[in-house]
């Protein structure tokens, strides 16, 4: 799926958005650890129990029948064993592909180590070998999040092409939205990348023409929902009126898109 | 907050959903037992594990600071006896309310008959006291919800009346909306009722100048999400653009709204 068409991939955060993501036609679907974290009742920032957070996982997986990739965040791991073990779990749960992040601590974004990084992507790739299981693997990096940390481009590509040589399948540079270093990223890379579809990033064509390989929109629709949720309540209090909750899904068609999962 | 201003309640289905509507200023929060279930990968009707539901339970509960009431359904067991052991477990969930439905057959909503339905109630109650819980138990009557067997308005006012006096403190006559026998019902029993809010019901000022005490969205919210995401990635493919992710809630408000249960 990453060689051909553009992949977009919309990120839900529970069964029910990822069944409506399934329902919309999507051909694959990915997680949003901050939209799982928030539904567990956590914040983002691998703050969710990893039980709860592997419960929340197979939920997903048992649910949809199109591909399904987990933001599994830094991997919820201390060493690089830990993390084989925890790659063995999610692949156990059902997913087909994850993100990899190479920054753990989550306020600053600093950057693991070069190696360290390259490391936690190669014992990720060799899990899922051992596993049998041809994971995609989306090598996060946090370069553009870092907090008053500028990283310079050309560290940006060294850092990506030794991610993609230690078995990533892909790479995702979160937080770039310049479409000009978009461009040149993918071509200098000649491989897979994953950019964040988010308002203020650049529109599918551009990032398509970009070649660009796969469009994510991370928090996006959990945002949308909180925002909707909240203006539903404000127009209840305004208007007094309940017409406004109409959907174009009814119980009957949420019933019957559960109906096979039962 | 059934004997003074109208309680509006809206029906969450997980953390996320339950926090945003706190934040949204709601003075209590129900849970819709359709949209846990579809959250939680399931159809409505009692399909969700015990376990998994009571455990979705306790994720909303320590989330937020308002009361919750929980759409317990027909209360997941079999006996009289197993019924005070899930109103036990649910009030060691961290609930405030239950509804508890008059019938079991999820299909027909064929009504229990009239003095197991009671003692029900009754045995829900007993839990409470044992627990030394003043639960509100909002009774609810399937009544006009039953395929082919038109209900007579005595009817209804009997067993209301009948669940009031087992220890129901609010009755919940799902499916009706004509304001005249809204009216009636409030005006015959003087007791709280609870009416649904959705697309076709009356308006909240409506239903105050007919005796309500509250009223609830059901699965509207849950409903209204659906259609959301379906018509956000519809947007995304007809226009490439993700300015429609566009949304009241950022990425630090959520983290924050959920800091403090961290």
């Amino acid at each position: 799926m990453h060689h051909g068409e553009m992949l977009v991939l919309p990120n839900a955060w529970d069964a029910f958005s990822a069944r409506v993501f399934e329902e919309a036609g999507c051909k694959a679907i990915a997680t949003t650890s901050a939209g799982v974290s928030w539904s567990l009742g956590y914040p983002d920032g691998e703050r969710v129990p990893w039980e709860e957070f592997l419960g929340a996982t197979r939920r997903i997986a048992r649910c949809v029948s199109v591909p399904l990739t987990v933001d599994f965040e830094g991997g919820f791991s201390a060493s690089t064993e830990e993390l084989a073990e925890r790659v063995r779990e999610v692949i156990g749960a059902g997913v087909s592909g994850i993100n990899l992040e190479d920054s753990r601590d989550h306020q600053t974004h600093a950057l693991l180590p070069h190696e360290i990084a390259v490391q936690r992507i190669a014992a990720a790739r060799a899990a899922a070998d051992r596993a049998g299981v041809p994971l995609v693997i989306n090598a996060r990096t946090d370069s553009y999040l870092q907090s008053g940390h500028p990283v310079s481009f050309p560290d940006v590509i060294l850092r990506c092409r030794a991610y993609l040589a230690a078995g990533a399948d892909c790479v995702y540079p979160i937080g770039l939205a310049d479409i000009h270093f978009i461009r040149q990223l993918t071509s200098e890379l000649r491989a897979p990348v994953n950019i964040i579809g988010r308002p203020g990033a650049p529109t599918l064509a551009e990032l398509r023409a970009a070649g660009v390989a796969r469009v994510s929109t991370a928090t996006g629709p959990a945002l949308l929902m909180a925002g909707t949720l909240l203006d539903s309540i404000v127009k209840l209090k305004e208007t007094g009126s309940c017409e406004h909750f109409a959907s174009a899904f009814t119980y009957p068609r949420m019933q019957q898109m559960f109906a096979m999962v039962a």
